[in-house]
């Protein structure tokens, strides 16, 4: 076996650690006689498995106590019609800051549900920014701003945490996909009225959400708004109104323990910020490639880059993933080249990517 | 390692082969350098995962060419808003068949999207038989018939297709709940307008959800249906409009797979007859337990059963546990215990059922 480094933007590489006790327990988990896949969902072996998913994820985010997590279905896509029609209630419209494909999908899917305002957006610079808080223009009486603060595809990631405090809005709940970016680098919770991301780029299989909501927000939801999508409802039900993505909670529950094992967050981070720093650094010290993005607002996590000459890219592509290095084409809307170095990528396959980028530029330049 | 015999109603036993090739696949599929968990859901390989998986399912099942299988998320009870959302139309009402728990819950959802008209029930003889197709009173243009063809809590699975061209309306489209007995045995999807189930019974995993849909239902959604959900938005983009519950998909295809070796659904449902003549002869050669479905409408899949003293209950549990025979207890609403055994559970399986429940009725007799 030969594992490749894998770049891509999600479905994305996992801990090796993590797939070899999950292949070690596929039929046999801890004695139980079954695989995780085959337990019931409400009986204690797998009860056990969630709660310990939960609380490490709690314990991993420092989330408050006035905060419920929630494992749902449907991907950060369902979440965009899932959350305006629970955080509604009686408002009808709610603010979007766009900075990129994201949060604009977000907000045309918002545009289904109520009017909705955009308080900001980084469209007229290409979306290679983020639009300082000072400069947002929230409406009257919003049932929340809506934020993506990773834009996957751009690579634009929020230099700040938003904070409608800042702004004389205290009021308003700020809502962010964290898709992207969540646990990679540390968030304040307590500034957010809901986090929430698909799991399938920092936290396990395509498949399982993660929602991460004050409870003061629940209860809020339209007519419309299907039982099984209820926040108040999941929560109520401890995430299991409806079978909940069982196997991917699991997996993410040892993904949990793997990043407390590196240990935690603020770990991570450290580990980011240094595999951020070698491509970047690279990226400006070289003619041959470039990054478009507003340095202060480079993604850590999802790093656009273009080859000066783009007749290349087809070679570079070949010749990348001759050398192990796979998922290196860019987003479509984007073009070029995007490496994805999430938290289970580590500081050696940026690094050969780094030494594979400057071997082509040498051989091509 | 030692396996139980595991009676979970779902999530629910897979069979030992598909377990291991996953086991075996985890770090590396084929080659790839990934896991499937890890596979970017647009790249080549895991494209051909999904693509043999419907192909399979196409085949096992006949789906004719007019009809889409869709990889969904959200499970059956998603689906019970699901679908009014997108079959509604310009109806405003649709017609149930509730024959159970599930269809009673289905039912109680639609009420927030449309009329919801009861065609027949069985409610009066505590859900323990099918109403009659002659007996199913349609409304005047409901936008489907909705059925529930196993149900899973009572036991209860049609005796019969749903046919409504029997009954002079076959403009109704007729959707069946199949979640607990599709693939168990012969469907003539051409009968029906949409089957749909929670995969986490006869299929794999918890979180994938299947839809079997005839196209010219497609395009019909309500406009609070999230895009995420719309049929048509799926079946146009191969069920990747947003991120498909990819290992789910790939569990099914390796199910799919080892139903075709063991001859398909012909073979299966042959095997599935065996298995529940096995338990059915016994209850009913028993005074120590009893059966309580009309043995008309008794499931295959699913079967409750009960003890005549049922201050044994708590040690029948605690001791067909001990003997390896795991998740009998019935259903909280429903009581006594329950065996499911779906196509994973092999007749031996059932056999160690029977001759335990000998033997404790001969103990304690």
């Amino acid at each position: 076996m030969s594992r490749v480094w894998n770049f891509s933007a999600g479905p994305a590489a996992l801990p090796e650690e993590v797939l070899k006790q999950a292949a070690e327990e596929m039929l046999d988990w801890q004695g139980a006689g079954m695989g995780v896949m085959e337990m019931s969902h409400r009986g204690k072996e797998f009860t056990s498995i969630a709660e310990a998913a939960e609380a490490d994820l709690r314990e991993l985010m420092a989330v408050p106590d006035n905060y419920r997590i929630l494992f749902m279905q449907g991907g950060a896509i369902a979440e965009n019609a899932i959350i305006p029609m629970n955080l509604l209630g009686q408002h009808d419209s709610a603010d979007y800051v766009v900075t990129g494909a994201w949060s604009a999908k977000s907000l045309k899917e918002a545009r289904r549900y109520c009017k909705a305002h955009v308080a900001a957006s980084a469209e007229a610079g290409g979306f290679t920014s983020v639009p300082a808080m000072t400069e947002w223009s929230l409406s009257d009486d919003p049932a929340y701003l809506f934020t993506c603060t990773n834009e996957t595809i751009g690579g634009v990631e929020y230099p700040f945490e938003p904070d409608l405090a800042a702004i004389g809005r205290a009021e308003v709940p700020v809502v962010a996909d964290v898709s992207s970016h969540i646990l990679s680098r540390a968030m304040d919770v307590s500034k957010y009225g809901l986090l929430f991301g698909g799991a399938q780029k920092n936290i396990g299989p395509a498949g399982l959400t993660i929602v991460i909501v004050r409870e003061d927000l629940l209860g809020r939801s339209v007519p419309a708004c299907p039982t099984a999508f209820d926040y108040k409802t999941v929560a109520d039900n401890g995430s299991m109104y409806n079978t909940p993505p069982t196997y991917g909670i699991y997996i993410a529950g040892l993904v949990f323990q793997w990043l407390k094992r590196q240990g935690g967050v603020a770990a991570i981070e450290a580990q980011n910020i240094a595999k951020a720093k070698l491509l970047y650094d690279y990226l400006d010290a070289s003619d041959f490639y470039a990054s478009k993005v507003d340095p202060a607002c480079r993604s850590r996590m999802n790093v656009p880059f273009f080859l000066a000459d783009e007749s290349l890219n087809e070679v570079f592509l070949a010749e990348s993933k001759a050398a192990g290095l796979v998922q290196l084409k860019g987003h479509k809307s984007v073009g070029g080249m995007r490496a994805s170095i999430y938290n289970a990528m580590p500081l050696a396959g940026v690094q050969a990517l780094v030494d594979f980028m400057r071997d082509f530029a040498a051989r091509k330049g």
